[in-house]
């Protein structure tokens, strides 16, 4: 179930803007047992929200990772996200309506500060294990460098500890769809859909990959002349676009964007080396096959960077969702590892 | 030089819908010999033009695979492009204006058609070699489906004998993008260009890739909190689409998408394999080890059904457009195969 904290104080953000104060939307699973040691804190992706068990399909389960019976599952919506957690949609008191895009930017760092309020609120200290996937896997490892000591262990799938060109590249390519929609301004929750849809559809191609699309969206009448809308993979795409324009707003999509941009675990740390070096927790890194952001022989590099880090491969046709879809495989490596 | 024939004949499409009358830009280099026997047909790729040494450096000039001093090469401007040869920015005799997104859809045969019709005019027989990279290569490996006594030799790089599912999302994300820009569908020549900069953004994802991006676009200033349009892969993005606007139309481009979209060389043949087995000429494939959009193995599938094609593969960072980068290696391998 969801519920909120009311954070009433002001949150002064990496940019030195400060936010008159926070709400934070977040979902537990399973019991703190009495001396707080089984914390397991779960970092949502980009347009997820901190119901894991909805997202993340068989790992909120008897027998699976994060075994609600075993654990105490926390997951918080993140910072600028359309689930709850102040963002875009939030009101500003300064003008008593809603930010829209005059959100201020925001960083992963901010994002993990806010995780440290809702785990601090929560009277949580030590944390058994940290798992992030994806933007996810940003937060993860921002804040087991920035609070080496809080974690026992860390999972990072799919990940990465810096943004790098190609996935900078990636995200402005799908801003460049969502403001080619001149509604994106307008200060309505559903102003820039058009846009918001195709940037949805950019992001799909490089979650997928390939390999996935051929798999699953061939022709269900090869050999033939088809009109354009005919073509099953153009329907998969518009679909896909519009399911997201009917549970998220573009001014949400575009800010987690641009803190995903901002991502560099290195920045004022002596650099990238240096900071993962911190790193003191028991750390598991997961790479898929397919990924073609965060491709397996980079996640290898994050793997050699961390002290002692394991290195665990996904073999799937299914790219960087491979991490959504490979969940028997995930649970065998996870569940033995925490 | 570019040069234009115009064919004052009806011209038929695929889909039964006719065009009154064809132009027909082409460019040619070197000189025809007496028995006809020195041609060399070039097929060009999406966005491109009939001027051959201008988009692919190093290929037209002494002792390079192109080489006019050797070979008559013919270029023709593709059905439905900005450059000259019939298409949406077209006047329709019809209704005295140009057709802009009335212009008749059309497919990767009706492009070849145009070819043949061309090569007539040219009085041009028989082919030496026909050559043709990308969409370039869709039309180079219908021709020689469909007339196979034609040519000696055919070079196929980096291209497929049908579009991939994943090759139409790509497509299909591109028209989003141009249609989520709502002045598409206005009739005039700069209609949707923030659209039309989304696309190309899009497609330079696909061309250059992962290692294309990480390798050329790193950040100036690594380590520093940068605004969105400080990213240097972000101005890039916005660069490219611009470039493209100032070249060219979204009516022109989304007709060729949809073009690409309808290829098949095994429509009414027998299916692919039955179609590909008909090629006669003497073969050479070259796929490029980081392209993602027709990838290795894919490429060497086209091999295999190819009675008796070679295959050569080009290691390079720079993904599809490696056949644009890689000129060095693609001329030893093509100078001896022609």
């Amino acid at each position: 179930m969801i519920q909120t904290y009311s954070h009433d104080r002001p949150f002064r953000l990496e940019s030195g803007v400060e936010l008159p104060s926070l709400e934070i939307a977040y979902n537990t699973y399973g019991t703190m047992n009495s001396d707080r040691s089984n914390v397991v804190w779960v970092c949502h992706a980009l347009t997820a929200n901190s119901d894991v068990a909805d997202w993340w399909p068989h790992t909120v389960e008897t027998g699976c990772f994060l075994d609600p019976a075993k654990w105490f599952v926390v997951c918080a919506n993140i910072l600028g996200s359309h689930y709850g957690t102040t963002g875009p949609l939030s009101v500003n008191p300064a003008t008593g309506t809603p930010y829209y895009g005059d959100f201020p930017d925001f960083t992963i760092r901010d994002m993990v500060a806010v995780h440290r309020v809702l785990a601090d609120a929560l009277g949580i200290g030590r944390i058994h294990a940290l798992v992030g996937s994806s933007v996810g896997g940003f937060q993860a490892v921002e804040w087991a460098v920035d609070e080496p000591e809080r974690f026992d262990k860390l999972v990072l799938i799919a990940t990465a500890p810096v943004a790098t060109p190609w996935a900078i590249a990636i995200d402005e390519t799908q801003r460049m769809a969502i403001e080619a929609d001149p509604t994106y301004g307008e200060r309505r929750p559903d102003a820039a859909m058009a846009g918001l849809a195709a940037a949805r559809a950019i992001g799909l191609l490089t979650y997928r990959g390939g390999e996935g699309y051929n798999l699953t969206q061939r022709e269900s009448e090869p050999g033939k002349l088809l009109p354009r809308a005919a073509h099953r993979p153009c329907s998969y795409q518009q679909y896909q676009g519009l399911k997201l324009c009917r549970r998220y707003n573009a001014y949400s999509y575009v800010k987690i964007l641009d803190a995903f941009d901002t991502h560099d675990v290195g920045r004022s740390r002596g650099g990238l080396e240096k900071a993962l070096s911190r790193i003191s927790a028991q750390t598991m890194t997961v790479g898929i096959t397919t990924d073609m952001i965060f491709p397996p022989a980079e996640m290898r590099r994050l793997a050699a960077a961390i002290p002692g880090a394991a290195y665990e491969e996904l073999a799937s046709d299914f790219g960087h969702d491979g991490f959504l879809v490979e969940h028997q495989r995930l649970n065998d490596i996870l569940t033995k590892f925490l």
